[in-house]
């Protein structure tokens, strides 16, 4: 089994992804808060680069079952129903509603995988059950960090660190493994015991709390609080 | 005092270069094979993006006082003088001359780091001679990971670290580390004890093993063989 990671989007070529199984990571928060719209009820979530298009979908879906949701610098996005904080996405709010939403780094990665052979969406949230997900479809992985601004974000790294610690010891062989593969497993070893802090202490981190939105983060560090995998197929999320 | 590490030229944009010392890591091989030829009595090494440039200066300068030398995957370029093995740049090959030199990652990343305010070459080999070059100097840090093929490479990667935990611990107040620095500096703490193994499982360790080059792995895992620090100054990498 090759398990790949990449840091960034720009890491990646499509020609990459065609035969293999990508997984999204988007901690802070887009990838979070699909995983807790979906485990919330939400029918599914589009992905969408631009409040344009956002705009445009929910106009052809209908807008009364559609929810626009998303961010642009950290905060919510002006007319759009909801931000891009998994604390948003209840049951009250979302079960039964098709979110359209469009996020700085986190659309960006999700447009570029559509090109993959499966597309699955993974946080701290729902760690075990992507991991479960890699080792029962066994094909090669590319874990995809949506970076920050096209740069190396800390968050995503230990998030896919921490999946490749999780599949390697659910087989038999020991996978194969990219040298981005190898770093980021190091990276999840040394700091998966302090995860709030660490998060906090990120670029993105910072920014959240300089928005207001610090709360936002002790949820993203919950491990396994949903055994769901979302998956990207059509350019729907759903489970 | 700011200290940012990008692990591929493409996290840089000219413009975060003006201000900063540019410190320029790429381990397998070309920053560890400049500092042997200089420590080894070479009198420049010119970088060079390409064979045909690298050929055209040499005829500029004189053939004779000349060594053209480089690679292209690993192996030595038909009709130059020396490859890209540290061990070739003996006292007795390289004394005196003028290095003509073009590498398939390294080069790029120096062309790249030619706006900045100073540009300093490190490896494994000059570490310490490089940390405390950038304490005198105080102004802010971007540690340059030439990566492999525009991605992640482990070696640059554990060397940006290391270089990073050493100027933390010569300085009174903590630097402020972006977030690539703190991944780097994690890296560093596990694995610089094992460096040669750890470089033998890189990408780029085993291109040289597979190549029949593997001995120059050694070579470039030695601490602080040699305290210099070499400078690139209009285009020339001189001491």
């Amino acid at each position: 089994m090759n398990i790949d990671v990449a840091f960034t989007p720009d890491e990646v070529t499509s020609s990459d992804l065609v035969h293999s199984v990508v997984v999204v990571v988007d901690v802070l928060r887009a990838t979070s808060t699909i995983v807790e719209a979906l485990a919330n009820g939400a029918k599914m979530v589009v992905p969408v680069p631009s409040t344009d298009e956002a705009v445009r979908i929910a106009q052809n879906i209908g807008r009364g079952d559609v929810l626009l949701c998303g961010e642009r610098r950290s905060l919510p996005i002006e007319g759009f129903d909801l931000g891009n904080s998994p604390r948003e996405f209840t049951a009250e709010r979302v079960a039964g509603k098709t979110l359209v939403m469009t996020t700085t780094n986190g659309t960006p990665a999700l447009a570029l995988s559509a090109s993959a052979r499966r597309t699955l969406i993974a946080s701290f949230l729902n760690l075990d059950a992507v991991a479960d997900a890699l080792v029962a479809d066994g094909g090669p992985v590319i874990i995809l960090g949506a970076g920050r601004e096209r740069r190396f974000a800390l968050e995503d790294a230990v998030c896919a660190g921490a999946l490749v610690n999780r599949v390697t010891s659910r087989v038999a062989e020991e996978p194969k493994l990219n040298d981005t593969a190898v770093a980021a497993a190091m990276l999840a070893q040394a700091e998966e015991a302090d995860l709030p802090d660490l998060l906090r202490n990120t670029a993105a981190g910072r920014q959240l709390i300089d928005a207001g939105l610090g709360d936002d983060i002790a949820l993203c560090a919950m491990l396994n609080r949903h055994a769901i995998v979302p998956e990207l197929r059509d350019r729907q999320i759903t489970l």
